[in-house]
C-alpha cells in the first residue's frame, strides 16, 4: 500500500509500505479522509519521543470496511485502542487505561496511509449523507468535545457560561463548537495568526481575537504552551475552570499564586472516552457542530508539502486533511 | 488593651494597643484562644505584601461576646468578612468575595489580642462542654474540610478513596482528618521533620512517612512549595485529584505534561465557605476530627518566643494557641 511515511525530523516520504494486516477482531479498512493533528506535526518536527522514524502518523481517519462480512461499511475510527477490562475502562475512562495504544505511535501504525487494521470496537458507523472527509473529524472534535465536557462538569452550577479558547487551530474550534453544542453562547477565540482569526470570524462565524481582555469562567487552552497557561490563569475568573488539552511544553506558566487565592480548577485532558467520541460523531451527523466546512482537502501524496505549509504559517484553515486514494 | 503586635521583619511586641471598636451589626468578642498559622510565620518573616507592619496578626479565634445582650456567649470566629450580596456569597462561595477581608490583614486588626470585633453572622456558639482552645481549631480545620471537601467533589465515582497529605502542619493534619470524617480510610501523611512525624504518628494516630512512595487517587498539597507541587504531580493517580492549600511559592512545580496524559485535576483552594465553617465547628463539637488534642498552648505574652520556635523546627506540635488573659 502507499503511505506517508515519517523518516525523520521534518522528512516526509509518500512511498510503498508493508500492507497492513488486520489480527483477530479488527477490520481492514480503507483509508479516504485523514487529517493532520498538531501531535503529528510535535511528531514531524522530531519533538515527540513516543513517535520515532520511521513511522505512519495519523490518526483522525474515516473509510470504509476493506472486506468480511461487513465490508463496504462506512466508518469513523476512533483511534485509542483500551484493553477494556482495565478499572478505567470500567469506569468508561479508556482515556485513562494504562496500556491504551493510540494509532500513529508504535506499536501501531498510522492513517497517513491507504489501509489501517482496527479493532471493531473503534469504529462508528457514518450515515450515507455525511462525507467521510467530515466524519474524518470525529477524532479532534472528540478531543475538545470531552475537554469541553469536563470543563463544563466542574464548573459552578451559579457561574456564567461564558467562555475563553486559547488556539485556533482545529482542537481550540472544535472546543468553541463543542461548548456552544453544550449551551454556552458566549465564546471567545484567541488566535494570535491574523489570517487564521480572519477565517474564525468570516468562515467559521466564530468570535476571534488577537488578545483577550478581561476574565471569564471557563477557560479551554488548547494550545499547552507556558505562555498559553499564564494567559488562562489570568483570564480564569474567581472559581473558573480550565481545560488544557495541548502538550506544547512540559511546565510552567501556571500562576499558581493566583489559582489559589482565586480557587481556581486546572483540569488536564487527554483524548476521550469511548462515549465521548460515539457522541461527538453523533453531534457531527446531527448538525450540531455546524457545517464543519473548515477543513482544506489535499491529497496523501501531497502530504510533505501541507505539513511544509503547516509549519510556515501560510495555512488558514484550521484543519488539513489528507485522502489517501486522490 | 494587650496585643501582640508585628512590628517589622521577625519582631513582635507584646504590648498595649488601642481598643478595637465594634461598629454597626458587630459583637466585641473577648479573645480567649488564638492560633498561629502559617500564614501568620508568613508575614512576620516579611514575606506577605498583604500584611504590613505595625499589625496585629492572628485570625484563628475563640472567645466570649464582651457586651450587650449576648454577653457570654462562647463563640468561634470566622474571620473572613464578605459582602454576603454578590455573585459569589448569593452562591454560597463566601470566600470568592470579591471585597472579602480577613482578620489580621488590613483594614481589620487581627486575634492576638485581648479583643476583637465580628460581624454577627461569622459567629458560631461553642457547646459548653467544648473548650475555647479547641473551638479556636474551627478555622484552620475549615480550611482543610473545605479542601477535602471540593477534592472528593471532583473525584470520579469510581476511583478508590485513597489519600496523600503533603504537609503535617495543621492544614495538612487537618486534611488527613477531615478525609477519614468524610469516609477515606487510607490516608498518609508525607512530612519531613522527624519530630513532627513522630507527632503525628504518636499522639495523632496517623501514617507519617518521609517520603510516599506509589500514586493515589487524591493527593492534598497543604504546603504550596514548587516542590511539594512537584512531588503532588507525580503522586497523583491517572485520573485523579490535587487539591492545593498553600502560598509557598507562587509558580512553578507542576509536570503539566503528566497531569495533561493522565487527566489529572488541580484545584486551587482558599479557606473555607461559611457552610464549610459551620460544618467544620459541627464536626469539632460532634467529635468528629477526633479528640483534636495536640495543640500546645502558650500565654499571648510569650507569642514572640512562639514564633521563634516554629520558625527553627522546635514545635513538634502541628499548632500553637495563644491565650491573650493567661
Amino acid at each position: 500500500m502507499k503511505a506517508l511515511v515519517y523518516e525523520g525530523i521534518e522528512t516526509l516520504a509518500f512511498r510503498e509500505a508493508p500492507m497492513v494486516a488486520a489480527q483477530p477482531g479488527e477490520h481492514l479498512i480503507r483509508i479516504r479522509a485523514s487529517g493532520i493533528c498538531g501531535s503529528d506535526m510535535h511528531a514531524y518536527l522530531g519533538h515527540d519521543a513516543r513517535r520515532p522514524a520511521p513511522l505512519i502518523l495519523g490518526h483522525e481517519a474515516a473509510g470504509v470496511i476493506e472486506d468480511g462480512p461487513q465490508a463496504g461499511r462506512r466508518v469513523t475510527i476512533n483511534p485509542l485502542v483500551t484493553c477494556g477490562s482495565c478499572a478505567a475502562c470500567a469506569a468508561g475512562r479508556e482515556n485513562l487505561c494504562a496500556s491504551r495504544q493510540i494509532i500513529s505511535m508504535p506499536p501501531r501504525e498510522g492513517a497517513f496511509a491507504q489501509f489501517v487494521a482496527m479493532p471493531e470496537r473503534n469504529l462508528v458507523t457514518v450515515p450515507e449523507d455525511v462525507p467521510l472527509s467530515k466524519a474524518a473529524l470525529a477524532e479532534p472534535l472528540a478531543v475538545s468535545w470531552h475537554a469541553a465536557r469536563l470543563a463544563l462538569k466542574a464548573l459552578h452550577p451559579d457561574m456564567e457560561r461564558r467562555a475563553l479558547v486559547i488556539g485556533g487551530g482545529a482542537i481550540g474550534l472544535a472546543a468553541a463548537l463543542a461548548m456552544r453544542a453544550m449551551g454556552v453562547e458566549d465564546v471567545a477565540i484567541q488566535e494570535p495568526n491574523a489570517a487564521r482569526r480572519a477565517f474564525l470570524a468570516y468562515h467559521c462565524g466564530q468570535q476571534a481575537v488577537a488578545e483577550f481582555q478581561g476574565i471569564v469562567p471557563l477557560v479551554v487552552d488548547a494550545v499547552g504552551y507556558a505562555a498559553t497557561r499564564a494567559g488562562a490563569s489570568a483570564a480564569a475568573a474567581p472559581g473558573g475552570v480550565i481545560a488544557h488539552v495541548g502538550l506544547g511544553e512540559d511546565a510552567g506558566g501556571l500562576d499558581i499564586r493566583r489559582m489559589t487565592l482565586q480557587e481556581i480548577t486546572f483540569i488536564g485532558t487527554y483524548t476521550y472516552t469511548a462515549q465521548d467520541f460515539r457522541d461527538t460523531a453523533q453531534a457531527i451527523f446531527d448538525g450540531r457542530l455546524g457545517p464543519l466546512d473548515w477543513p482544506e482537502q489535499r491529497p496523501l501524496s501531497d502530504g510533505a508539502a501541507a505539513f511544509r505549509d503547516l509549519r510556515s504559517g501560510a495555512v488558514a484553515a484550521p484543519k488539513i486533511i489528507l485522502d489517501p486514494w486522490a
